[in-house]
C-alpha cells in the first residue's frame, strides 16, 4: 500500500493539451504541490502539455511507473489496466465513471477490470472517484483543481465514498486552519476499500485521527478489528440511515436492528466515534488535535454569564461533570481581581478581569488542579484593542494544553474581519460554540476510557466467510419448536423441559414427567407472537385441564412444555447481516422491546464485557436491578446466556433470524430459562 | 413601550471626556448609527464631548428626554431615577451591574430602586444589562462599540437575558449576512422582562421573526400567550438544563417534571421552538426569512452522491418526506441532460450538468411539482470559473423562493476567499450543510402546521395569581386518602368505590356494600409507592380472606376499596412549577414512567386537543391502540380524565403535588377508574 500513496513516479493516462481536459488537471495538480518524481503524461492526441511530452500510448511510456492515474472513457479501462500490468506497475487509480452506477454494462466492464487487475496481481482505487491525496509529497491525483494555499499539512486522514464529500472536507478543513496529512475518495470500492485504507492509515505514522465517510461497508468485522487495533480515533460518518426498503419483518429482531442499527452497535462495541455530519466530523478532528481527556471533569472559564450557563448546559447535555475547583484556585483569582466582584463558582466568570494576561494565569492554575480533566475557554472580544492580545491567548491556550498535556478547547466567535486570522492565530483549533466543542470532549473521553478498558486493546471479533447466497433468503425455513429448542439446548441454553405430543393422552403423560404447571401449545413454526393466538395455553394446574385444552386444540402436534417460575422477561434475537455477519439484540420484556424499542445490538460473538455494557446500554436495564423491593436478576447467568447465544449465532451461519423471547430471568442465582424460541435457517452450500 | 424603542430624545447619564469612559462609548455608537433626535450628556465633571455639552446634573438637562439611559456607579441610580421621573422621563436603560447579582446590598438598592420608578410610573430595562439596539433609528446604546459595517438592518429582533450572547448574536448575524431589527439585553429583568418584550416585538411591524435567550422564565403562562397570539415565530434558547438543586422527590412527578422538562413541555403546547445554541437559533432565523413550508415533502436537488444520501438521512431524521417527482419533471430533466447519465430519484444529483443556467430551471420546474412543499439544493463549486454563476444561482433561488411561496434552501461550502461573498450575494440566507438546515425546515413545517391547526389561534392559558408563599413547602401536608379521594370526586373524577373503616368487622361490612373483589389499605397517606409496602392487599376474593388480611396489617384505619377491571395503567400527575404555575404530566403505567421517563407535560388546564397531543408526545401511547390484539383503550374518558385532572390543578392552587398512579384505562367505551391518588397542599395565606 505504501508504494500507492508514496510512488517513486506517476503516470496518467487520459491526458491531452485541449482547454478542457480533466487529466491535464491532474498533472497540474501534481505540479502545483511539487511532486517530485517523474510524471508520465498519456493521451491518444500525443503533443505536449508544458515541457512533457504526452506519450500515446502506455507502451510508449519507457518507464515502469509505481502509480497509474485513469481518466479514459470505461470501456478502455480494462484493457488499459492489462497493458499496465503487463508493463510492471502494481498500482492503479481509476478516477472513471461508468460502472455499475450506470446500469448492467458498467457491471460487464467491472468484472473485466477485476480480471485484468487479477491477473497481474494490480491493486486500485476506485473506479468512479476523485482519487487521493497525500500532503507529504504532493501526490494530489484528484482532476479537480487543488490549491497549497487553501490546504495545510498534519495529521488527520480521511477517506470517502463520495468525492464530493472530499471536496468539501477540504474546504471546511481549510477553513478552520486544520491540517491534514491524506485524504481518499473511494468510489466504488471495487477492489480497495475502506478496510485497505483504514488499515494503512492505521500504521501510517503521519495520520493521527482517522475519518471515514461510509455509504455501505463492506466488511464490518475486519473495520471493527482495525478499530480494536488502534490507538487512533475512528470517526465514523455513516449515510443512507433511512431502512426503507426494510422487508416487513416476521422477527422482532429483524425488525428492531436494521442495517443502521446495527452499525450503530458495532460501532459502540469497536469504539469508533459516529458522527452524523461533516461539521461534527470537523469538530471531532479538532478534539483529536489535543491531548486526551483522561476523566469527565471540565474547569469552565468564561467572559460573560450566558456562556457560563451554556458552557454548564453542555456539560450536564453531554454526561461531562464540573470540575471542583480549590480554595487554593479561588485564593488565586480573588488575588488577581478587584475583590468580591468575581462569583467563585464553576463555571468562572472572568468577565471583570480586563487583562487577559491574567486570563493566562487563571488558565495554567486551572490546569494545575487535580480535579480538572479538562478546561474550556469561552472567549468573547469587543474591540480593535483586544484582537492581539486574544491571539496571543490561543496561543497561550495552545501551550498551556501541550504542557499539562489535557485538552483546553478556546471558544470564539471573531468579528468578520479577523474571522480567519483568529483561527490562524496559532497551529490549534478553536471552535464557535461551546455545546459542539463540549460534545466533542465527550467523545475524547469515551475514546479514553474505551482505550484504558482491561483487555481492549488485545480484542478482536472473528471475520466470516462470506457466502454467495449472503442475504438471499430463498432457502429461508423456520425451524419446528422442538428442533429450535434442541439446537440451543445443544449449546447449553436453559430451556424449558418440554415434550411434543400426538393428543391429549400422550400430553398428560408427558405432563406427568415433566411436572405441573405446563404450558401446551400447537407445534407449528408459523404460528407467530403466540401470545396473540388462540395455540397457547399457559399455567395448565393439572391432567383434567390439560386433556380439556389440548382438546380444544386443533393440530396434529403438540408441545407440553414446563411453566418457568416467575422472574424478567426478556427478549434475546439474532439476525445475519449482510455487512456485519451475525448480530445479537437483547432487550427487556416484550412491550419493552415492541413498543420503547430500548435495545442494544452487538456483532457476535461477544464476551462477558461486551454483554455487560450492551445491558447497560437500555434504559431498562433498571428492571434487572430490581425496583420497589424486587430482588435483583441474575446477571452472571443472564450475560452467561448472552454470551452463549452470540457464539450460536456465529458458529451456525446457517442461522439467519432467531427470536428467544422471553427469556425469564430468575432472581439473583436462580438462573434464566428460554421458554419461547423461533428461529430461521437457510442451507449452507456444500462445496 | 413604543417610545422605549422610538424616542425622540435620549440623554446618557455617566458620560465623561476620560479616555476610557463607557458613557462616551454610548454617545459614539448613536453617533455613528446616526441617530436623529437630540443626545443630552450628563456626567459629575461636566465639560464637552465633542460639540456635546456635559451636564453636570440631570437637572441641568432643559429639555425633558424621552429616554434615560444610565451607567453610573448602584449607589446613585435610585437617585437618579427619582430625579428622572421628577422632570418627566418615563423610561429609562440602567446598564450598571452591582444589584442583587452582587448580594443583600444590591438587593436594597434594588427595592430602592423599584420605588423610585414606581412612584413616577417610568418603566426601565436592567440592571445589569448592555441596554438595546434598534436599528430602524440608530438607536443603538450599548456601552461596547458597535460599528454600522457590522450590521445589517432586517426582520430579526432578539431578547437576551445575558448581555454577551447579544454582543455574540450581533456577531452571528454579521457573518451570515443576515439583517436584524431590534435588540435587547435584559439584565436583571427588575421591571422590564422577557413578557414585555415579546408582546411589544409581536405588535411591532419591523420584527417578524422573535428570537429570546431566557435563563429563567419570569411568568411562563404570558409568554405562552404570547406566542398563542403570534403568528411570528418565536424561537427561544433556555439556559440553565440541570436542575441540579432537585430536592429527593417524594413524587413520580416532581421527580419527572423539573423545572426545564415543564419549560420543554410548554414551548411545545404554545409552540414556542425550541433550540439548544445560538447557531441553531441562527440556523432558524435563517428558515424563518423564507416563505413557510406548508407541508412535509421535500424535494431535493445536489450535485454529488454523498451530498444526496445526507441530504435524504437528514430528511428522515428530522421528520420530514420526499417529495415524489412527477414523470412531467422527470422528463424535463432528461431533455436538459445527456440521456441516461442521470438517476432520476430524489435526491436528484445533477453532478454532470455543468450549466448553473440548467440548474435553476430545475429549480423552478421542481417547485411547480405538486408534491414539492419546498427544495433544498445542495450547490458546491470547485473553480473560480463557478464563482460568479454560483452567485446567480443564489439570486435566482431568492426569487423562485418568493415567487413559488415555498422554501428554497440552498447550501454551500464556499472557499475561504469567497467565504463572506458568496454569503452576501443576495439578501438570502444560505446553509453550510444540509442536516442543520434540514432541521430548521422541519421547524417551519411544524410552526406553520401549529398555526393552522383549528382553535389555535383563539388559544389561551389564564394566568394565575403569584401568592407570596410561591413554592414554599413549610406548610405543605399530605392529604389522606379518603381526603384525596374526595377532592378528585369532587371534580367528577371516577374514583374506584372505597370505605375506611377501622377494624376487620366493619371492613367485611363495607366490602358487603361495595362488593368483591377488593383491595385493602392501611389507610396513612406517609406510605408511599404502596405496592412495595405490608401495607396493601389486592384482590381479595372474600369476607374470610378479607378478615384474616386486616387481622395481619398494622394500624387505625384501613381503605377497603373495589378492585378495578383491569386495564392499562397509566399515570398523571400534576406539581406546581415556580414558572410555569400548574402543570399536568402523562405517562403509561408505573414502570414506564420509573424507568422509561417517557412522560408528557403540559401547563394546565388544558383542552382535548392538549391531551391528545399530550398522549402523542409519549413513545407508550402505542400500548393505548390495543396491540397483540388488545381492543383499544377508551381514550375519550381518559382525554376527558388529563383535562379535568387539570381543571382541578388549576381551580386548587393550594395543591402542589399530585400523583394519580395508577389510572386505570379501560377498553374502548369502558371508561377509567383512579385506583390510588396522593395529594400534597399547603395552605393559601387568606387576604
Amino acid at each position: 500500500m505504501k508504494t500507492l500513496f508514496y510512488p517513486r513516479s506517476v503516470m496518467v493516462v487520459g491526458v491531452s493539451n485541449a482547454p478542457v481536459n480533466l487529466g491535464k488537471s491532474i498533472v497540474q495538480n501534481l505540479d502545483r504541490f511539487k511532486f517530485q518524481g517523474p510524471v508520465y503524461c498519456v493521451g491518444k492526441d500525443g503533443g505536449y502539455l508544458g515541457d512533457r511530452i504526452i506519450y500515446r500510448t502506455i507502451d510508449d511510456v519507457d518507464a515502469v511507473p509505481d502509480l497509474a492515474v485513469f481518466l479514459i472513457p470505461a470501456r478502455y479501462i480494462p484493457e488499459a489496466i492489462d497493458t499496465c500490468g503487463r508493463k510492471g506497475t502494481r498500482y492503479a487509480v481509476i478516477e472513471t465513471a461508468g460502472f455499475t452506477e450506470y446500469g448492467d454494462d458498467g457491471r460487464d466492464l467491472e468484472r473485466q477490470l477485476c480480471q485484468a487487475a487479477r491477473k497481474w496481481n494490480m491493486r486500485f482505487v476506485g473506479p468512479n472517484c476523485i482519487s487521493i491525496i497525500n500532503l507529504e509529497n504532493g501526490l494530489v491525483l484528484p482532476f479537480v483543481p487543488f490549491n497549497p494555499e487553501g490546504t495545510k499539512q498534519g495529521h488527520i486522514s480521511l477517506a470517502a465514498q463520495s468525492g464530493g464529500v472530499i471536496v468539501d472536507a477540504v474546504r471546511l478543513l481549510s477553513l478552520e486552519n486544520l491540517g491534514f496529512n491524506k485524504l481518499i475518495s473511494m468510489g466504488n470500492k471495487l477492489d480497495l476499500n475502506e478496510n485497505n485504507f483504514l488499515e494503512f492509515l492505521i500504521s501510517d505514522p503521519g495520520s493521527h485521527v482517522i475519518g471515514l465517510y461510509l455509504e455501505n461497508i463492506v466488511d464490518g468485522r475486519r473495520l471493527m478489528n482495525g478499530a480494536y487495533q488502534s490507538d487512533k480515533p475512528i470517526i465514523v460518518l455513516k449515510g443512507n440511515i433511512a431502512d426503507s426498503s426494510r422487508e416487513i419483518a416476521q422477527f422482532h429482531t429483524a425488525a428492531l436492528a436494521g442495517d443502521d442499527a446495527v452499525a450503530d452497535g458495532a460501532f459502540r462495541q469497536a469504539g469508533i466515534i459516529r458522527v452524523s455530519s461533516m461539521q461534527e466530523m470537523i469538530d471531532n478532528f479538532k478534539i483529536f488535535s489535543l491531548p486526551p481527556m483522561r476523566g469527565p471533569r471540565l474547569g469552565l472559564l468564561c467572559r460573560s454569564g450566558g456562556q457560563g450557563v451554556m458552557l454548564a448546559d453542555a456539560v450536564y447535555r453531554h454526561g461531562l461533570s464540573l470540575s471542583q475547583f480549590s480554595d487554593d484556585f479561588f485564593a488565586f483569582v480573588t488575588k488577581e481581581v478587584r475583590a468580591g466582584v468575581i462569583r467563585l463558582t464553576n463555571p468562572l466568570d472572568l468577565g471583570d478581569i480586563f487583562n487577559l494576561q491574567t486570563h493566562i494565569e487563571i488558565m495554567e492554575k486551572a490546569l494545575q488542579e487535580k480535579d480538572v480533566d479538562g478546561l474550556v475557554f469561552s472567549h468573547a472580544y469587543v474591540t480593535d484593542a483586544e484582537v492581539e492580545a486574544s491571539k496571543k491567548l490561543i496561543v497561550a491556550a495552545r501551550n498551556l494544553s501541550l504542557t499539562y498535556g489535557k485538552p483546553v478547547v478556546v471558544t470564539i466567535i471573531p468579528r468578520k474581519k479577523e474571522w480567519f486570522s483568529m483561527k490562524e492565530a496559532a497551529d490549534f483549533p478553536v471552535y464557535s460554540e461551546a455545546d459542539c466543542a463540549i460534545r466533542a470532549v465527550s467523545n475524547s473521553f469515551c475514546h479514553f476510557t474505551n482505550r484504558s478498558l482491561p483487555g481492549w486493546s488485545g480484542k478482536k471479533i472473528p471475520l466470516r466467510e462470506k457466502t454467495e447466497n449472503d442475504g438471499a433468503r430463498l432457502s429461508a425455513r423456520l425451524l419446528g419448536s422442538g428442533e429450535a429448542y434442541d439446537l440451543l439446548a445443544s449449546a447449553g441454553l436453559p430451556v424449558a423441559d418440554y415434550r411434543i405430543v400426538g393428543d391429549a393422552e400422550e400430553g398428560v403423560k408427558a405432563a406427568g414427567e415433566i411436572g405441573y404447571p405446563v404450558a401446551a401449545k400447537v407445534a407449528v413454526p408459523a404460528i407467530l407472537h403466540k401470545t396473540e393466538e388462540q395455540g397457547v395455553k399457559l399455567n395448565i394446574a393439572d391432567p383434567k385441564e390439560l386433556k380439556r385444552v389440548i382438546d380444544d386444540m386443533s393440530g396434529d402436534e403438540f408441545m407440553i412444555q414446563k411453566m418457568a417460575a416467575p422472574g424478567r422477561e426478556v427478549i434475546i434475537g439474532g439476525r445475519r447481516d449482510n455487512e456485519f455477519g451475525p448480530v445479537i439484540l437483547f432487550g427487556m420484556g416484550g412491550i419493552f422491546v415492541e413498543v420503547m424499542k430500548d435495545v442494544a445490538i452487538r456483532v457476535a460473538p461477544i464476551d462477558n464485557d461486551d454483554a455487560e455494557r450492551m445491558i447497560a446500554d437500555t434504559e431498562s436495564r433498571r428492571l434487572l436491578d430490581g425496583i420497589r423491593g424486587q430482588a435483583p436478576a441474575d446477571m452472571p447467568a443472564l450475560k452467561w446466556c448472552l454470551v452463549t447465544i452470540s457464539r450460536l449465532l456465529f458458529d451456525h451461519p446457517e442461522i439467519v433470524n432467531l427470536d428467544i423471547n422471553p427469556m425469564i430471568v430468575g432472581d439473583d442465582r436462580m438462573g434464566c430459562v428460554i421458554v419461547d424460541a423461533k428461529i430461521e435457517v437457510i442451507e449452507v452450500p456444500q462445496d
